[in-house]
């Protein structure tokens, strides 16, 4: 891995062998974010560590008053699943080097097959779930329990995760939770995660975030827009560079 | 070649010795990569590797629910013929060092010769092709086969490809399909097809490709439309840098 | 450190041992840089040397005609602080990489803790103070002396040096104090000096900034508008490349 | 040299010692690319090579349908006469270093002059052309053959290449032909050659410049809307980063 | 000194030692850039050479037909005096590090002051200059002899070069000569000169300047707008990747 574009902070060295590594950005829907997150809390996933980079936006993230870094790596060594869950977007100039680095981490543990997670903007209004996959023979896996994403493209570092692997032949799954809106989605996120447990049998109850579907709508849609304007320091970028100083 | 810039990942070592090198990026009226992407088709060339670079933009192509990368090279040995062919453009500024690479690896190869398939613009209603040739001693092969492109510029990657050609001694053709509009145009992709067949007599049917020359532009235009719809992270690039996350 | 990014140049090295160090940029209502100036005065600091650094905007600030750094760091031995009071901002995309030097120079003092002053804006009237902290077992210290933020983002050079902390596994809490407006926010500085005082029991009096309150509204009110108008060669930044000169 | 910024490649080394060198890049009114151009033909010049540079443009130039770098390099052995001209324009941001390398590179062939082709706009309706000197003791040469520019700045990589010539000690002689417009200005251009075959005594007749004239004005004005229209890959420069392709 | 960011090309050695440094660029009113070049006038100071950038604006500055660099150094070696005079101005995001480049050259000839021209706007219609320095004890020495330059910024190269002589410890005095306009005011040129007299006993006679002031007004005006349309190659700017070539 190159440490000036992304450094992996461990407060605890994974301890499954080869597991399967999940990851979710966030990007139309929330899908990915929302669906990781989730994940790492029903299962009561153990925290290992951060990823950080200079080419992440600066934003720390609070929960319950404590800093969160805003991409945190998790296990359940029972499952054999490490999860890399993320609440900021990669700049679409960043995505090729900080998809590679990750791919390149994920060797690095041993990681046997990449998942990623997202969401897909469709006409309809059903919440299916497109599959795709990095190279041929993994069809066979996918194609009986999610539609298949026949033909398009995937963007941003999805796209660039999903490259690097093909490239570097590690077995990889992209699942796109279909949503009509740029809203948050947790009912995208919940198909997303039911396609998961049908491909991997993980059995991660939804019932929680099925629960809490309209309240997180809210919430989420609130945090926005709260966030929009409470956030300290975001007019900052905006001002002129000569600041008023107090003697 | 310098994998700073651009890094060539073969599954599979070209089995031709000098190997004539046929490039199609995309460009005004897709021409140059529908018409390589229709000779791998049409030939079932083999599928030997990729062309990954920072400077590409990050994104995945789908073909049957399978990642394929957005650079890909292919060969005929029957015919000794490479092919890159790729779904995504050049920015102008990797232009000169993506063309340099380009170059480099195709002497790496010991190709003999360089073709650059790609559109032009022109006032007309016809489906001329125009080329151009890297070195006078050229001329010979192309003038009685082509309309040849007396004056102007070539600009882009195309150029780039032509230029690094010219300075390295390779011997370099680029033809260039009329096309009348920005739209995706199949039968400028014929036409071009038509012409390399003339020239290095190749014998590929464009057949399959005037049949479904209405078919393609109908699907072209759908899947530009609905991939501008339906990209997953696309509207990641718009987003502001606080994204609400989920706890 | 990399001097390259930042460099720490001292007039006299810090006589405290493991101090806290506080720092106070300006953003929103200026309250980190009103708090951590009016700490300096107040407390009749020693200075110590500034932080200098090719990323910050080139302006010099004068205080009786005598040039500041805008970037300073004091100290009070007996009550072993370490102050970093900053007037201008840091923009986002030096922000993760000034974070992590100044983090980083914390630890080459020895600074036990690190305590960040900011602003917040929220939709209500009062002059709440938030909290933040770095380690769940840091909650104990504030949670009973101050509104914990409970969930949101910090954005800016704030967040970076948070989750640098965070990172690097010292103890650090942030102060945001609530804040109405844009505008330079004394009384919200005062907010966040009487939480710090109760957290870490320092007895700085506020009375003089309240005092100042109006006044300093109104000064910094004029002051900024005057330093649109007066900053000399503020214009030279919108002039053109070619300049007449005068032979 | 340095060629990470400039590399020159000669098919044929110049047989010529202590050449006088010639250059002419676009500018206003394409005054010094069509009059170093004019004498390259005139002359029957003899084509060495050529110079690439990652900071310019990404572009082929087509003559009779060969590829023409850009930017070549001639010579005229018997007159002692070495010429570097330029179709595309280099950008101010990379003005100093390729200045600094043509300088250098000039050095290195032994050049004993600099003649720097240009146009400058001027308020009347003459075609003078004005004169400019690297040292004072150059000013004898010129000031009675042409206008001297008394007082006014050279921009752009002219006044890059006049700057470095005035550091390095290299005489240098800039003519500027007065152009009343933006558009390619032929006369212009024989009023330079004119000034040049005065100062010089080169004997360059511009009668086929003066006959071509308005054929020029008009074959260049159509190639630029022309070109503006026909340039395969322009439109490249402007599509979104997601492209549909062909599979 | 870091020969990547700033050359200083000498033809001259200076033989004073331990001279005051005097700058003067460019900026609101030219004021730097007329009171230094004045005093190079004025005091017939000899030539020492140039300083050259990357950073700088790529332009040749011709007097009397003759090429001069457009930042030149100047000494009288029996005042004591080298003056550095800069037609240009300097991009902020290359002020810190050139401001660092001068400071460190002026260290390098054993300069002991260094002493800012520069102009300030401000409301008024006198012609004030406003002092500052780069330490405490420098006050004595200014503040009976201009207006103290109580609170405020000094922005760009001048606000850089008064930092770097702060850290250096070397000491410095800045004068601000006030002006009404963005327009040339030599007037507050000499305004800025009778102070330098008063506080080092110069005796630099701006009658001439004063006796032309209406003139330089006129002409800097008239040299402004002139060269706004006559600027060889100004255009070239603006103008298109794509060029016509003439063949």
């Amino acid at each position: 891995m190159d440490k000036e574009i992304v450094q992996v902070i461990l407060e605890k060295e994974p301890s499954v062998k080869n597991p399967i590594l999940i990851e979710g950005f966030p990007g139309i829907g929330l899908v990915g974010n929302i669906a990781s997150q989730y994940i790492v809390n029903e299962l009561k996933m153990t925290y290992l560590g951060a990823m950080s980079s200079k080419y992440f936006p600066p934003l720390a993230v609070l929960l319950g008053g404590v800093v969160n870094m805003p991409v945190r790596i998790y296990e359940d060594a029972a499952k054999g699943l490490v999860i890399l869950t993320a609440d900021i977007p990669v700049h679409p100039l960043a995505s090729f080097e900080i998809g590679r680095e990750i791919v390149s981490w994920a060797q690095s543990i041993g990681a046997r097959e990449m998942i990623c997670l997202a969401g897909i903007t469709v006409m309809g209004e059903e919440h299916r779930v497109f599959g795709a996959v990095s190279r041929p023979e993994l069809m066979e896996r996918i194609k009986e329990k999610t539609e298949v994403f026949e033909i398009g493209t995937i963007t941003g570092i999805t796209g660039s995760i999903m490259n690097e692997c093909r490239i570097r032949n590690m077995p990889a799954v992209c699942l796109l939770g279909e949503t009509a809106s740029t809203e948050p989605d947790p009912r995208a996120a919940i198909a997303a995660i039911e396609t998961l447990n049908k491909i991997y049998d993980l059995g991660i109850s939804t019932e929680k975030l099925s629960e809490q579907a309209e309240q997180i709508e809210l919430q989420m849609a609130q945090l926005a827009s709260q966030m929009k304007a409470a956030s300290p320091e975001e007019q900052q970028m905006q001002l002129p560079k000569e600041f008023p100083m107090y003697g």
